[in-house]
């Protein structure tokens, strides 16, 4: 955990700060090969966070990542 | 191992100090795919510690970790 | 997330530097062992953004790339 | 590999130094779904050493730890 | 993506030097288990590219490798 | 790759260098659950290499060790 800051001059931060002010919806494929579904509410240096159809929250830690789409 | 500080300004890092807090239960899916239940009793740079029904902690690697969950 | 710059000197960066202006296909291999096919359409430190068929954009986490291909 | 201290102020670096000097037994956890049983008896920045029932040393490197269990 | 350079006193740095300008062939055995055989081509800090026998490159991330044999 | 040296002093690099002077035999398990039998003959800060029976060398990148036991 470095001492750092979110780096909102890049396209993939940038990208992901207007998911959450648009509300979109976005599909996350996890390295378990999980694939969640839901809108982006948060973003840090260590997570981001997204929230179901239920309005349940789940934390992901962007070490998981692998890929990231909006949904059409 | 660098040298560092919690990050205790950052969203991720203050949840998981609420969740501390108020001894509330969560679940962390990790990337072996174990699903782990417990109340989170401290975190620090490097680990986080679940303690289950039965009072048993588990130390577990930020590394590690793919999503948590608050249980409803 | 260290503050750093896309070192565009490298050989691999420049190699995606022109699959990006040349508009070329390529096949990207993911740790889950999903294997995509897009054109690169950006890229900075973190990601690499993939553009399918259906103009639909996957956003690629670096760290979750295995190898790529041109396709022939 | 930068060279670093072992963080001893830290909780989980604490609590190994404890298992470590009451020889208690734990489980390791690894990114393999290995699970390894024995007493600590050394940690360093890349690594910790585990001994079995039949005092045969394993070093487990720390980016390979899942999660750690103190034996009940 | 931290501004670094390729270490050419290491061992390992300067073997995969001396397999590209030998045009040797090698084994890479990578984290999806996936085994490719070819010739090395370059490499940088984070990929290495190597070259089939239909002259096919393929860039590999270093993140990604889990060992490398010179074929026999 | 940060320019970094190989911290001698830690008794995870000593041990291995113990391993190398002695020729002794080691089994490396690696995160693909590979299990390798050899000869250490050098490390480096990204690398191990291990010489099997057969006198072939395998360059194993650390990132992808889980554990290591010397054979008995």
């Amino acid at each position: 955990m470095a001492t750092t800051e979110l780096e909102t001059g890049l396209p993939s931060v940038r990208q992901m700060q207007t998911l959450i002010r648009e509300s979109k919806e976005v599909e996350l494929k996890l390295i378990t090969n999980d694939l969640l579904t839901g809108k982006m509410s948060w973003q840090d240096q260590y997570c981001v966070c997204l929230v179901d159809h239920y309005d349940q929250p789940t934390v992901v830690w962007r070490q998981a990542i692998v890929y990231m789409k909006p949904k059409m």
